[in-house]
């Protein structure tokens, strides 16, 4: 149970009644990601998504095998809630994994995620075990554990079953994508066995529900190219998925669904409309999607013309892209760029779904703009720190009123008319 | 006319027949901008714009009276050539004018546009007049003489009326945003005189008949903000577009018209389908539309959102927006910036408007992804030079193959399954 001092603080900075916002969490339509277990700090804005609420976005971070450091993944935390973020998802796999994770959710101001498997998977791998050799028992250990220590949603893999996993491998041009996904489907095949996260999918259910974790459902073969895009193998897990939220909801489970991934322009409206219902209206959380394959070293734009689009046909929540996706390891800076991306997506979804007074900051913004009013301009601006950027080229624009940018300089058409 | 090897050139390049590009180009639904006056160089891509061809993107280069070496413009011409641009626009406000169009005419490898009221209103100013006193014979002069330099197509605010700017200063939040635009409205109300280039359309249609250049009908009118758009003045505006779109076929004038701006997400798909509707079919040539106006610094994914929003509805000409956009003069970075969220939007909007064979590129490269093969995808990659960035990270992508990026590392999912 949510205290009721998080209700009104959540209401408060939605701008929608108490009522409203209790109304939804009892329908499933709206999530809120709260993990009491572990101590939060002093500022903690936990993540409350869906039908109503303002469109939120993720940031991932970890270390992989190649970039292990504690100290730069708390610096990419940093640079990430800075930048706008309202979650963000521990995906480590490389390092100590407890010492990450632990640290990450004791600094971090808004919800932090994981994806169990993949601490599951470097464990079996460090024992000198492959992959697939995996005891299923473990992977319910790490869930546990990582609830305990305070995870306020997890992302997991139950929708992907042997069935899915080979119709993903056989058809598609870029078979499974997901990391989770992949290893399942491996640990099925080698094993001859089902995922134990969907025959298994009460006991996940218990341990979230006694540590109050909301559950992402993942999406293990979603799309990772155009081509695959709305194939068989993501429509059967997406059905998979929509009966765990029944059964989670059943549970008292807090419960939210991922989606895509790499999708066509033109299928994102039908297709969002679609999962909404399937998933029977709980909050949608998209990964992009990508509307190109071949824009790696901008894949923030890419994933944001798809998030925008999506946001606006229903998707509640962002999980960024960043510029280095398809290349590596993002940076610091990549990190900003991709939280940067994925609030224009968001906050572009919610002026186009008519979300109450998103389009007043625009308003205010254009107003300061029109009286060539820098100072005003930066106040209001998505990232302030541009418009520093801009008086150390124009050093007018900090240093006088009305001043005109290099644009236009003497021929600007704000101060014409 | 266009010469016959020109036409089966275009039809090449854009995997049509030589018949439907023709009958395009007689109906006014395809408009390519090629004035033979000048001698181009010996590589020149003519601007082929309309249904059922690839969307296209331009760059606008050019000086203000804050940074007038031409120097810096050849630079910006080669970057935005280099990134993909199909055309550019020369908006220079400082320096040689003359000088700096013919250097960038006798220099590009592709169509190159000019807004010639900005001519007119500089070489006013420099007479020691206020701009209101610019002769409105000047404004023809300047439009011949460019003409014949060779500029292939010509943006002109014929359709900025009394009345239209009267609307737009007196209701907007934002009042008038085009230079061309509020510099003629200013003149109207000052000389107490309809705008020249209404009064004496025929006139402009001679002159740019007389050297095979293609009309660009200026929004003038267009919306500076969210709030602003759709409305009273920029729908007038386009309503007298339309007209004027007849009249320039009428007399033999390739025509294309511009539209904005800033523009709500959800307002876009029926505005340009209106806006095609009320233009007669005629190529729509849009700038961004920006989704919000709050980005500065991340414009050009503002106009990347709306531009592949806007060009999957129809829209055929995408004018880039650099990150720079409401801040300052862009510089060569800036400018590669712009061109490649353009190319991504007009490319996501070619699948999505069902272009044949647009995505093959994306379904090669994704094979190639799915292979690890870095040399292949960075073949097929929209900026190659990104995959040449991430080998300098890590360093085996470019050494071995089926190498996995630091993204992953050890648990890539491509390489599991």
């Amino acid at each position: 149970m949510l205290p009721t001092s998080l209700i009104k603080e959540i209401a408060r900075a939605e701008k929608v009644s108490g009522k409203f916002l209790l109304s939804g969490i009892r329908s499933g339509k709206i999530t809120v990601s709260f993990n009491p277990s572990a101590r939060k700090p002093a500022v903690f804005r936990p993540l409350a998504i869906g039908e109503g609420l303002r469109v939120k976005v993720n940031a991932n971070i970890g270390t992989s095998s190649d970039s292990t450091s504690l100290e730069r993944e708390m610096d990419k935390l940093s640079v990430a809630v800075a930048a706008g973020a309202d979650a963000v998802m521990d995906l480590s796999t490389g390092g100590n994994l407890d010492r990450i994770r632990r640290a990450i959710l004791s600094a971090s101001e808004v919800s932090v995620g994981t994806v169990p498997i993949y601490q599951a998977i470097c464990e079996t791998v460090r024992r000198g075990h492959a992959p697939e050799k995996m005891p299923a028992e473990l992977i319910f250990d790490v869930i546990e554990k990582q609830a305990a220590d305070g995870v306020d949603f997890m992302t997991i893999h139950s929708g992907v079953t042997m069935a899915g996993s080979a119709m993903a491998i056989k058809r598609r041009l870029t078979g499974i994508v997901s990391r989770g996904g992949s290893f399942l489907a491996g640990w099925m095949m080698k094993n001859a066995r089902e995922n134990p996260l969907y025959e298994n999918y009460d006991r996940v259910l218990g341990i979230l529900k006694k540590y109050d974790v909301t559950i992402s459902l993942g999406d293990g073969l979603r799309p990772g190219s155009l081509a695959d895009a709305n194939d068989a193998a993501q429509i059967s897990e997406l059905n998979i998925l929509g009966k765990l939220v029944a059964a989670a909801r059943k549970k008292g489970v807090s419960v939210m669904v991922e989606g895509p991934g790499h999708m066509p322009l033109d299928q994102i409206i039908p297709h969002i409309k679609q999962a909404k219902k399937i998933i029977l209206g709980a909050p949608y959380y998209v990964l992009g999607p990508l509307v190109t394959d071949i824009a790696a070293g901008y894949d923030h734009i890419t994933g944001a013309i798809g998030g925008a689009v999506a946001a606006w046909a229903g998707a509640d929540f962002l999980c960024y892209v960043t510029p280095t996706e398809h290349l590596g390891l993002p940076d610091e800076r990549a990190v900003k760029e991709g939280v940067m991306a994925s609030r224009i997506a968001a906050h572009a979804a919610d002026i186009a779904r008519g979300l109450k007074n998103a389009r007043a900051i625009d308003d205010e913004l254009s107003n300061r703009r029109k009286a060539l009013d820098w100072k005003g301009q930066k106040k209001r601006a998505l990232d302030p720190s541009k418009f520093d950027d801009a008086a150390r080229l124009t050093p007018r624009l900090a240093s006088s009123k009305n001043a005109v940018c290099s644009m236009c300089g003497d021929y600007c058409a704000m101060k014409q008319t």
